[in-house]
């Protein structure tokens, strides 16, 4: 299960306020919620990003969030969510083990918190660089 | 398909760099990048929101992204990447057809963009709150 914290809470050494679990996935909330609702979805599997998660458990991950985006929004009233899964400290991975965040999002002046704060400053793609970069993805693949 | 731009995509009437598909998954290339290699995963199934998307396109979509990440991150040399996804336009959601962000982090000063800018103001679950929440969710599933 590894050594993280969700490790632990894997294994039931910590507790956790839990709100799904099959053979391969656990879901609970989030102690330190974004938002009302914040929701943790994580594989069993120890993988330490998604990069190094097995198929088999990406698919029994994605094949959940629905039902559980379901059940956040229709407990909490929530208006709309973001999901957001980080991958190294410099993309804001606190918990070196894969996890999916499930996070509310309310109206204006609403309780339940902020959310996600979202920065979005796009570049531009020119049609040469995205048929390098392409086929660069595409070789990897 | 629907009737957003990525239903175009998907159905060919709009170009896209393509980066993979299968009979279920199209990826592309954003082309208004956070960073180098922001690849959107798409699902051919036109729901609008994930809390929509049927179980088994949710799964697999789930499946390929191990891979894709993993080719974005060696084609592009990122060392870290957030995955992404918005629902609702409160939540930054712009087409209204469910898709995944996959996106690259480069190290500070590094070229390839600035990534996903995210802020992150957490609360806190008390025990009280925790247990009548997740209780909340496990009967909404």
């Amino acid at each position: 299960m590894g050594d993280t914290i969700f490790g632990k809470v894997i294994r039931g050494d910590i507790a956790c306020h839990k709100v799904y679990e099959d053979d391969r996935i656990l879901a609970f909330l989030d102690i330190g919620p974004l938002s009302r609702g914040h929701t943790l979805v994580v594989p069993k599997e120890p993988a330490e990003t998604l990069d190094k998660l097995s198929d088999d458990a990406a698919a029994a991950l994605g094949r959940v969030l629905p039902r559980l985006c379901r059940a956040v929004m229709q407990a909490t009233g929530a208006t709309a969510f973001n999901v957001l899964q980080n991958n190294g400290a410099s993309a804001h991975q606190a918990v070196m083990h894969v996890h999916f965040h499930i996070i509310p999002r309310f109206g204006p002046g609403a309780p339940g918190g902020r959310g996600l704060e979202i920065g979005w400053t796009p570049g531009k793609l020119t049609t040469e660089d995205g048929k390098a970069l392409a086929a660069r993805i595409v070789a990897a693949i």
